[in-house]
């Protein structure tokens, strides 16, 4: 009941070619469906019709995060929680968006647009549903198995997260506070797994990146390899976070997007108590290895 | 709602002392508590008390799988659903066990006894709650962070899979067909991974194997190392499912229960369609490397 | 001076276009050259003409084994030191066999062919020799960066490995000892790593593999994953040897020859003191995990 | 015959309780013995006395390389070699120096000390010679079994490279030119590994860094877990090279020694052509992942 995961991240890109070249050959997603502006695209072991939708636009940019609910009668109470909140909510109706059904979008106090959906298309895995093979052949670039999480920017995150929380079910699993104990980065799931949406404090409506699971720590070096291969400058690592545990490395897409591929972290029951990083700690918190953060990384966002 | 995860699995052996020796220096398990006919013993990234206990007996065997329910309002809807469809179910007051509260205990169709609880106690794992280290050092042996799942043997497999699914939630990811079409194996989860539980066809109430989670392939290597330098024969592995896609090693503990070490997978919604294999594609399904299986690791268990 | 490593392999094929299919496809060979009766297949990372040679023949079987010395010249004295020890050498004019120059021939007391050659083609790695990217693609199957060691039987170990010792200066890294105190089994090496030769007691003349080297760990598991996709059912492994301490799978090609892939080891100075291994320990010493041995492994050879 | 690898490198430092702490703690050297001004260390996987010692001096800085000869003859031979190109060689005799036999020193053009030996103490590895096993327990921090190479600085690299081949046998496996063809940084090796020497542009005398090998990528990262947890701050990495194809961690012991984990890279023949980089592709050569080098990384050595 409620929010299953992250079901796919729009993004507004100014060359549409360019990004899907990059998306599909470089990240190895799967090109699923075309229209006049959207290219969508998921990963290999994803079964629904897509976890990324490029959107052509004038600027880059951060459209919208659709989020999975359980079942098809949660967008209703979610729609109704998120009213008595004070955010007005949109429907759009089965047929308007390609590759899903019904859902309801609503701006959310960190200023980003969230989309919720049950209904989606199930264009199935790689693999087969009789007799899979578990190694699949064919795969370009990267391949990350499947989407994992979003990292949006925000003015107020303790504002912000306590809507994700009370209004949406979210559960922070880590938070990052300042001198005066204020939330200034908050980490929350819904899939039992270390996150599926973050917050750092920032510009309201910002996407610092979104991110790729890998398998494992191999599977990081594999990412590093192709991402050089291609010409692609990693942002920092391969590294390992203090918070989630996770390894990982940030990149760009060619239009300025940062990606994140990542992999490890722990598996939470829902009522597991909050892990608290205090500010003098930022360092080893974001990069165990480093202990300390490069500008870039906490600047720039789109 | 409804079910979270593997809680707990109580096995019985006939040395207490060697099955903690085998426990806490080559699977590197942490013992909480020892009471006068049982040890508790936890893995190091779970919070909760035990996810382990062995309790003395003449007789190795299995004593009875634990799950976790998400709200403790889930033993009632659960207790009426159990004994709706016509199994008694007995209350253990909060007291009672160590380590945990109130819970709930039935003989299931497949012939094991089930207990279902909410509140565990929390012990927290071997990382702080405030600037946690990523990194733990001291563990011992294999140190798996956690328990994963628990395979049992039955006599009707598609009749019990029926009373998990429609009884408990569970949901079949995976099902070996004879060919007639019937069920002689089912993998089923509640956490959102590819098994919490899974049924083999075999003795009722039988104890296949017990599973610990590994973070990678390489600890996959780490724990052979560990098994073969305590003089641990291995059972099977390391070696690849077809069935999960997980990899893994079977080996027994020195009463004779088998243990697994088990990583990878994927991370099924709760509607993703049952994937299928035919009796004809087993050895493949169960030992992708091997493409078949050994006796042993077919007809022993507890 | 004197001999190198392992210049390549000559294995009988009764089927040229299956072996080639295999070798080039599954372990993902590149083929340099074809003639009459012959296929020609080196390794991505080997800048020679060849490391494999397969001979069409009407029985399986081993045609030579070849290994390369450091200088021309190593060919007149190893040729003296070879008769001397009374065994007839033929010379091999350069044109003669595809590939390389000048060499010389001889069976060996263990009763296979040994060629010794310097001057081999450089038909260069699958890297560039300016600006080379680290990140090879385009590859197929296993891809093993190159061969690595051969291991042949023979009736009496202990003499063959004199001869090979005092006459052509290989080091006994490794030695395993029957009750008597009488080599059973001895792994040689000129390279400065574990073993390019190692004899097992057999019929004299044999082939029990020749292996190819592997990165790391997760190339072992990748190497699995790509036999058992193409149906090549595995013989033991993945694995771990107590002697070399390497990691290792062992399978058949199509035909009947056992290939192995293998990492791992030590890089033992000329000078370092022989291993010894006493027959009570064959199980653990072949297959550390195991702890002992399959009938297959020790009887099947070609 | 000739330079067979390095055998142990010489640092000063002004601290050697601090140092001692670190690289048997953090790095998880073995002490094999102390005398008045020094500490002796080997990695477990080394049979010789030490590939280490740290010497009390009032300044951080390198008091010399030491390289072994497979026989003891090759002194002589290299103590002519080295005179004829015109650099006075002083003998060091058996007693003098602690853990190895008689000696030969001189200043190389590049302005270290160089030291060649062939008569080492072997202490053993951590391993038995009869039945080990081929895991090793009990071992602290990194780990590293045995020590790599030494990267050193020189205002000539060019001249310095010609020594190195000419008069001591070193074969240049790579080398960085600059827009007019010369040689600014050189990898040269004696024991069929990518490098146990490299020269680049700086002061003469210089260290820039001496490195441990690892077995693979899984290594670094416990590596860089090793480090994190310790509270040394890595330098850069894990990242990879683009010459040698190795993977990668640099940081500073606490005195300001640069230290390096390396695994990876090819195995050449003495004979195997020159890889060539131009100054355009330093960034990549020196590392692929971030294609450019940190100022830090050029500048500061010992």
């Amino acid at each position: 009941m409620g929010i299953l995961r992250l079901a796919h991240v729009d993004v507004v890109v100014t060359d549409l070619d360019l990004a899907t070249a990059y998306y599909t050959e470089v990240i190895g997603m799967l090109e699923t469906e075309r229209d006049a502006d959207s290219v969508y695209l998921k990963c290999w072991d994803e079964p629904g019709h897509h976890s990324l939708r490029l959107v052509y636009g004038p600027r880059v940019g951060f459209d919208q995060m659709s989020f999975r609910v359980e079942r098809e009668s949660d967008l209703d109470e979610l729609e109704n929680a998120v009213q008595r909140y004070g955010f007005p909510v949109s429907r759009v109706s089965k047929g308007d968006r390609i590759g899903q059904g019904e859902s309801i979008t609503f701006q959310t106090p960190s200023g980003q647009v969230m989309e919720l959906v049950h209904d989606i298309e199930f264009v199935g895995r790689s693999t087969a549903r009789v007799n899979p093979s578990p190694v699949v052949e064919g795969l370009k670039g990267i391949a990350p198995p499947r989407m994992d999480h979003v990292l949006v920017t925000c003015e107020e995150v303790g504002e912000a997260t306590k809507f994700y929380e009370s209004v949406l079910g979210f559960r922070t699993t880590e938070q990052l506070l300042d001198g005066q104990g204020h939330q200034v980065a908050t980490w929350m799931e819904r899939s039992h797994s270390p996150h599926d949406l973050a917050l750092v404090t920032g510009k309201n409506g910002g996407l610092h990146h979104f991110a790729y699971w890998l398998d494992d720590w191999d599977h990081v070096r594999r990412s590093a390899d192709v991402l050089a291969y291609n010409g692609i400058q990693v942002d920092v690592g391969p590294t390992r976070h203090g918070i989630t545990r996770g390894n990982t490395i940030y990149f760009f897409d060619p239009l300025g997007t940062r990606n994140e591929v990542f992999t490890g972290g722990y598996r939470p029951d829902p009522d597991f108590p909050t892990i608290t990083w205090t500010e003098d700690n930022i360092g080893r918190a974001v990069f165990y290895y480093e202990g300390d953060l490069n500008t870039r990384f906490m600047t720039v966002h789109t």
